[in-house]
């Protein structure tokens, strides 16, 4: 089988990559190819006993789409898209990218037009909601998203679904939650306080908390976004039905049980690193966003995420430090 | 105050104009100007007593829209759209005028970026929902539409909103239920039958029910639409926040209670001009419509309909046939 990920060079994208290297299979049947793409070279994962080809463009320029779908891989991981904070700063970058890219990409399968139908992975986001909401957001809470980034992943859902239902390819959409922890350093995302209050201590830093303890928030793991694209990949298309996209499990804990947790698995050292310095244009951004998800259509369909704060912490310290930490 | 219709020569198009017409002010302000745009040449209402401009083009053709907004019109009503029937039969047409062309439309105006910052009223469409639905739609329940018609409305929907929030300008969408009764000759849309079935006899006709008399469907007036034109108009944007589109108040009624009024208001003689000729295909379509709507917000803004069926086809019976028929 043939796979395409478009935004290969990201942390999810990246880590989905050397899944595919590990397993060597997905859904059963062996990986004969792997195309990674991105706008910068991606980083082909080691180990892989299939051909892994990267390949970098512009996939929002006219052609490119083409060029990328012209080998037919089975499944397609859409994971590309202009962040959050990019596609508000540059109102046309983020249509640019995020709609029409999308858009030509949906266009380019159709064109191709001989009965080819791969699965399209696409991973929307919470962004696609807007407060206020309800204390739990079901699977039946409306799109109201307060961003340019929400609103082209909004958007992106519904053409999904509408290509889908006109047989052009069988698409699934997926609502990420905030993934903590997040590797690597520290970002200026407003959200990354949530991984930077346990990344950071856990490396022997100190690391800046922004907003009050009982601030809440929904959670999965980057391993658990790996867990959600592969299983994405997989599922019976019919099983959906018309509704295509679907959020994701996750786990609600407040600031408080985050570091909570953090003390009860590496120690009070590690928690005393967490210094509170609140930010009110973050304190003001962080109450708009949802809290917590009743995601059981999700559930009902075999997606799993981690069940308490301390398996996210536990799957970090695993993943990314080797078993260990700074005590 | 200019104004600017798109979809100036279908039937709600019309009839808003000769409404301004009869006006001559719009929220209390005087009409100085009213352009009306379509893709054939529109009829300009009759004893305005402000000039009337028609506009034939395709206003999806690149330049088109500049041309439409460059007399900077205070409001714009965008009525324009391929109608779900032939969004359907021609995935490209549908997806390039009412995607395509209301972002075009939505783009020139953010072009214009002087300030110029004209309230757009959207005609959106209960086509936005896709069944299984509760009893009855209320404002949070989410958009799964099962046409592509109703997917390049939803998407309008939200560009609408996102445009709004970032000062482009000022957006307001409205759901319309069914119109009935619709003017006119019979058409083809598969819901024609609604106002067939009360059209049709009133003029001495017999009209084909295709579906049982248990049906329930959510009606108003083309009186009423044009109510809710004109009052997204000029209602005050600050009330709306950031759910810039509304579901417009109906009457919930079964096809029973339609035929029960009809006798009721014009006897049992034109009640008797519907002929029942069940169509399954017809019956199919209908099982997935929408059967009432919960249209709370809308009602607080303001936005009224009619509260019987009794009214709407008496409006009908004022409005089309100079207040009487064919006993």
């Amino acid at each position: 089988m043939r796979i395409l990920i478009l935004g290969g060079g990201g942390m999810v994208g990246r880590k989905l990559a050397e899944r595919l290297a590990r397993d060597g299979a997905l859904g059963g049947r062996p990986v004969g190819h792997l195309t990674l793409h991105d706008v910068v070279e991606p980083q082909a994962p080691a180990g892989a006993e299939f051909p892994v080809e990267t390949l970098i463009s512009d996939f929002a320029v006219p052609g490119a789409a083409d060029a990328l779908v012209a080998s037919r891989p089975d499944v397609i991981f859409h994971l590309a898209a202009i962040v959050s904070g990019e596609a508000e700063a540059d109102f046309d970058k983020g249509y640019r990218i995020n709609l029409d890219g999308t858009r030509d990409l949906f266009e380019a399968i159709r064109r191709i037009g001989d009965g080819y139908k791969p699965r399209v992975v696409f991973t929307s986001s919470i962004a696609v909601f807007g407060a206020p909401y309800p204390e739990a957001i079901g699977d039946e809470f409306f799109l109201t998203p307060l961003t340019s980034y929400g609103t082209q992943k909004a958007i992106g859902e519904l053409l999904l679904a509408d290509y889908t239902r006109r047989g052009f390819f069988d698409g699934v959409g997926i609502r990420l939650p905030t993934i903590c922890v997040r590797p690597g350093k520290p970002n200026k995302a407003a959200s990354g306080f949530f991984s930077n209050i346990i990344r950071e201590p856990l490396n022997g830093q100190d690391a800046i908390l922004p907003v009050p303890e009982d601030v809440r928030h929904a959670h999965a793991s980057p391993r658990s976004a790996v867990n959600f694209l592969i299983h994405a990949a997989t599922l019976d298309g019919e099983a959906l039905g018309p509704r295509r996209s679907l959020t994701m499990p996750s786990v609600s804990v407040t600031v408080a049980e985050q570091i909570e947790t953090l003390r009860r698995v590496a120690g009070e050292g590690v928690a005393g690193r967490i210094r509170r310095e609140p930010d009110p244009a973050i304190m003001r951004m962080v109450s708009g966003w949802p809290r917590r998800f009743d995601a059981r259509r999700a559930e009902t369909l075999g997606f799993t995420a981690e069940r308490s704060f301390e398996e996210i912490v536990r799957a970090h310290i695993d993943d990314e430090l080797g078993g260990t930490w700074v005590a």
